[in-house]
């Protein structure tokens, strides 16, 4: 195992987009003494150097990238994805680009036609309801799985950098392809959010159950956590995962009519 | 607010079932100095003296009621419905009983039948995946509410005596009638369980998503901990609330399909 800063490499690393994910990155990096720029909104920018996440600020993902730098995107899929290609069509010298989105098929296909062998598709296991930079928090990644997909076209120099990155972090890099993640990730969290929201929303359209939600037990609180998370981004996680996300949720109504139909 | 034990009467409490429910309730009320005399298998009273969690044990409920006791059923539903049926045609003077089911329409339509004024179908909104004794724990109701049925047709006096157990754990009795209990509940404990098994079977069945279940986050994990309930237990309470079940199902699964096609 590889861990510490030399692996890191010796440029800065620009995290664009300082939300849950890119703020608590942001954190962890900068605790280890890491030099971080971020890419965001002015006041998102401010904020963020008030609680000294970011060594520096860029209002565009150009002004932040120099030669060496190591870019992780954190932005939503769609923009992660706008970001990569423009991004990976010119670059400065030994730049490795990586991303941090819920759905990789797309975004490594993309990457794979414009030939970025600099381009490792990541999405690391963590996370919570909470968005923005005020949910950030630190050892966000730890002890958590960070997934990098095997068929990035990557060539190894660009891989091992960001196994160093999720290593530094705590968390343990594991490569799988990127079709085989988007299945597995319709079941074990795509799917859980759309059921979260569900449950949420049929308890609170009947009139006895909307007025009773208080008397709910922790196993209600649990399942309907997620229902909390910002709706906006969720379309489109789904939206881009939309052909796996139905085989899954086709796939639950079997099981959920088995169990009705079991318990009489 | 009646607390101690001077408003819970002077006969001993009789628990009968000491499992998860009845286990934790045992612990507390023994703390708390009161006399507690278990129903169960022979095995489950050893174990249970073993952790002085009850005074006495008996194998049969009719040996441990005596004059002024106070008797909680907290065996599963089936069984509570015909310990009550069996209990409430020949008390000693001056005993309560009550129940800890999760389905109140059907025991509180059978006690208004016989006429028993010193019945109160209860439900204490406390538990966990557990079960058994081994799952009870102390501080199980503490701050959580305990549902008493407005409608069981008890005197008074009795409702006072359940309404004081509750108080001296630490939970919050809180009045509501049998059928609006069993319609709410279906929306916040019973569909819910079923959901969890459904998700964790969808999973399961998908041979790439069963692989991967050790990358699932939090989310998932905190979705599908329900899963580990026991299904016996739960058979019983989905048949007996089945068509509540069934239309909040139906309800959930409008949602759910609302909530997919709006995320195209």
């Amino acid at each position: 195992m590889v861990r510490g800063r030399a692996s890191l490499g010796d440029g800065p690393i620009v995290i664009v987009g300082l939300g849950l994910i890119g703020g608590s990155l942001a954190h962890d990096l900068t605790a280890l003494g890491q030099r971080v720029i971020g890419v965001d909104r002015p006041e998102i920018l401010r904020a963020a150097r008030r609680r000294r996440l970011i060594a520096a600020g860029r209002t565009t993902v150009e002004a932040a990238v120099d030669e060496g730098a190591l870019v992780v995107l954190c932005a939503p899929p769609k923009a992660n994805e706008r970001l990569a290609a423009r991004l990976l069509r010119r670059l400065p010298a030994d730049v490795v680009v990586t991303d941090t989105g819920s759905v990789k098929a797309g975004i490594t296909a993309r990457a794979r036609r414009l030939g970025a062998r600099c381009f490792v598709a990541g999405h690391p296991m963590a996370g919570s309801e909470g968005s923005g930079l005020t949910a950030a928090r630190a050892g966000l990644f730890r002890d958590r799985p960070w997934l990098l997909a095997s068929d990035s076209g990557a060539e190894p120099r660009a891989l091992g950098r960001v196994r160093a990155l999720a290593r530094a972090l705590g968390a343990r890099p594991t490569l799988i392809d990127a079709r085989t993640h988007d299945r597995v990730m319709a079941f074990l969290s795509h799917l859980p959010q759309v059921v979260a929201w569900a449950l949420s929303d049929a308890a609170r359209h009947d009139p006895d159950a909307r007025r009773a939600l208080g008397l709910a037990g922790p196993g209600f609180r649990d399942m309907t956590r997620l229902a909390k998370s910002p709706p906006g981004l969720w379309r489109q996680i789904l939206s881009a995962n939309a052909p796996e996300v139905r085989h899954a949720a086709q796939a639950f109504e079997r099981a959920l009519r088995h169990r009705l139909r079991s318990a009489g």
